[in-house]
């Protein structure tokens, strides 16, 4: 199941994308032609907090599904980031692929480059956009903008102290995060906030995927390409922390609530490393794909 | 003026704090008693949102005060954070007063020690307790907690790319901000976000007072004491960079929304710069006060 916010008019409304991935479920309007009920809220954030009372109203659309209610075409629907406004900053994994971590490391020394705990950091609300947005490109700040493709968990049932056997009972689903960086401002202010943090810095998209569609999160190839130019590819299976090891370490200390997003961190060939160094410049196309979870295209600002 | 926001039963109100210091006015019932009308809302981000309209109500009452509208008495409310969810993270300072920076620097060189841009990091939303509050010890993951009193500014208005002149047009008030610490965390994590952001280490209160009752945040006694005994004794003053440079970095790429929270850093005396350190024990007592802001008591969780 993938799940979609869309926007239709003024309206902001809760899809789910159809299994031809033509067109979308209006959620709402189909509950209420096929069930004869109004149990489902129209966020994403309040979907995912109703926990599984609600995907069991889904799985009851999507079976009696006959095409009596109205779809609304893919092509015309008006995505938005699944979740348009997380409920607090979005949780970051910095230096999580072995090769990204080295190619920032001068020395090569995989012992000094590679964490031995998680480094967390936050990205906030006002970074999020949607698939296809307009990312700002904050020229009188910043000459360094980076990509990073990112898989996102979507946390979806509250985690305090849990184990990472227990981890995934926690996840509702996955995304993709494009952790657009400023580098030169990450280097500056030490602390990664500002650097990671300008608005529109973090497309989020095009759907979440609940976790049944993805059996392994940690063998999905994961790829990103700035104007058609491969420049990332990689297997999720690569990351030092993996999920159930994050969600420990995060929990260990912090409550997670449903809705909480945490982005696993980068694996190698972003532009910053390379030699010379390639960023980001106004009208570049950054397409990021995750296999089993979707595509994400934004472009820079002109 | 000094905002509150106070509980009875289970209900969550805004009140005022009477000008003898001894009372809270309940801000919604004193509207429909004083004013004959309901425009005040119930919650402190709600109100920090209706802007200019909300407080020109606020003052209207206060010109009809005349004891007919029952008062609560401050012994008997529960004063909560005043507020008590933030919509993000709160933005954080580090190493924003000279003598703190130093008293963590080896080498005791004070170029090395005090940065050259601000350092921001952040506290997620769950961190966030009210006055007389428990902090939780955390004692499985950490031994090494620590206290930080900090003056915390409160966004009024929108703030995008704002200079230093603007700056306070974009303040509602102040408050204090106790930025308890793990420092084994802060430290084997390299980023702070899990040092920093465990639950309830963001005591916040008691009040919010208005900027025009503190015509200069910067000539503040600002002190904290852990069991009576004082430990952090200096001015706000000192901050390395003042309130109107750090509204200007952080909203030069990140828009700043009324209800924001960015603490200001704390001064030198924390437990964990002393020789030898004195971390938070089971119990301890923390009481921070700042100069016209207010004093906020928190215990440390037996």
């Amino acid at each position: 199941m993938y799940f979609a916010t869309f926007q239709t008019g003024e309206k902001t409304e809760l899809g789910l994308l159809s299994t031809n991935q033509t067109e979308i479920i209006p959620l709402q309007a189909a509950e209420r032609y096929y069930c004869k009920t109004a149990t489902l809220p129209d966020t994403m954030l309040a979907f995912i907090q109703h926990g599984s009372a609600a995907l069991n109203t889904v799985q009851k659309i999507l079976s009696r599904l006959d095409g009596g209610c109205p779809m609304v075409s893919l092509a015309s629907a008006a995505l938005l980031a699944p979740i348009p406004r997380p409920q607090k900053n979005i949780f970051c994994v910095g230096k999580n692929y072995v090769e990204h971590a080295l190619e920032f490391e001068q020395t090569g020394d995989v012992n000094l480059a590679v964490p031995k705990t998680p480094v967390i950091f936050s990205k906030p609300p006002t970074c999020v956009v949607g698939p296809g947005a307009i990312v700002k490109n904050h020229r009188h700040i910043t000459l360094q903008m980076d990509y990073e493709v990112e898989l996102a968990v979507i946390i979806g049932k509250q985690a305090s102290q849990v184990t990472k056997a227990d981890a995934y009972d926690h996840v509702f689903g996955y995304t993709i995060m494009n952790d657009v960086s400023a580098r030169d401002l990450q280097k500056a202010h030490a602390q990664w906030l500002l650097g990671k943090g300008p608005d529109t810095f973090a497309p989020l998209g095009p759907y979440i995927v609940h976790k049944n569609a993805v059996p392994d999160p940690h063998n999905l190839a994961i790829q990103c390409s700035i104007n058609g130019e491969l420049r990332q590819n990689a297997n999720t299976g690569d990351m030092v922390f993996d999920i159930p090891t994050l969600i420990a370490a995060i929990s260990a200390v912090i409550t997670l609530e449903p809705g909480d997003i945490i982005a696993t961190g980068t694996p190698a060939g972003v532009g910053g490393a390379m030699k010379p160094p390639k960023y980001l410049q106004p009208g570049d196309e950054m397409r990021l794909e995750i296999e089993k979870v979707g595509v994400l295209i934004n472009t820079i600002e002109e």
